[in-house]
């Protein structure tokens, strides 16, 4: 594994690069955009902290899209030759992988269904439905709201609308980061 | 594997069933539900012809939602235990389900993207271009609009205005199946 700092526009790959590795965000965001032969481009995914990026390079042999950081970021390489030997000798491994990827099409198509409420506050008290255990329902946040608006596909200011509308309506009561949904 | 026809509103599996196996859509579309500690739902996914769905399910003892058929459905059901024991037996087949996901988590990526452009016939021209190939672009439909209209987030009804739209501007030409972007 390599770790690599890339200043803000930095490219980690081009789209036709050989692939040889696929990537972990440690610090700061990508951008990942697809150009098109008519010169165009289309923006695929922005991958966050803590998120992976170019699975699907594991098995093709060439990149599909650029990935370009946004800010200052750094990125963890995992060598494609390695993890490929990795999971063809060692069959609990290759499970484990498909144990992550089937987790993230779980958590994209949920993030997707929840597009489709396109009123604010109901779309965000699904989010918190989803993310709540215990009855009543807690959610306990790990993250800042400016990280989460993206995933929910609303500005951050959205977000703030959509709990005061929510909290006003008595939907939930908040205590720092602890959610309560009534 | 056993294939099964499930009349509308018949049930494949609830929430907290035992994860005996994962699926395969035949016919028809499932909605995927989501219930809460304190009775509320939350639609998680619709699968449709085509689509496996409780890929999750392969590594967790209990389905964690409900599925349901919309419509009268046929399902294929592929045991879990039988597919762990491929898996497991044949490092090859771990790898090619691994690959089957990697494209998926690919493919959501880009389709929750497309939802963060607010305007329908600019979404649409977004999707267009991402089907497309040569130069010009072209994409040869190969499933009617009512089918790719859920994937884009739009009512059909909104895919036909925003195919008109981008026609009227001098975006596309069609030709029966066939849309060039110009």
């Amino acid at each position: 594994m390599r770790r690599r700092t890339l200043a803000a526009g930095e490219v980690a790959f081009r789209q036709g690069d050989r692939a040889t590795a696929i990537f972990r965000v440690e610090a700061g965001r990508f951008r990942l955009v697809r150009h098109l032969e008519d010169g165009a481009g289309v923006a695929l995914h922005v991958a966050r902290v803590g998120e992976t990026f170019a699975e699907a390079a594991l098995f093709a042999a060439s990149y599909h899209c650029d990935a370009v950081a946004e800010v200052e970021s750094v990125l963890l390489a995992v060598p494609k030759a390695d993890l490929l030997a990795a999971l063809t000798r060692e069959p609990e491994a290759a499970l484990g992988y498909a144990r992550h990827l089937g987790r993230q099409v779980r958590d994209l198509r949920a993030q997707l269904e929840l597009r489709n409420i396109r009123n604010a506050p109901q779309r965000l008290l699904a989010w918190l439905h989803l993310h709540a255990s215990g009855d009543p329902p807690v959610v306990m946040l790990d993250r800042p709201w400016t990280e989460i608006a993206p995933e929910l596909g609303l500005t951050h200011e959205a977000v703030y609308r959509a709990l005061a509308a929510l909290q006003k309506a008595r939907r939930i009561r908040r205590n720092k980061d602890m959610i309560r949904i009534i």
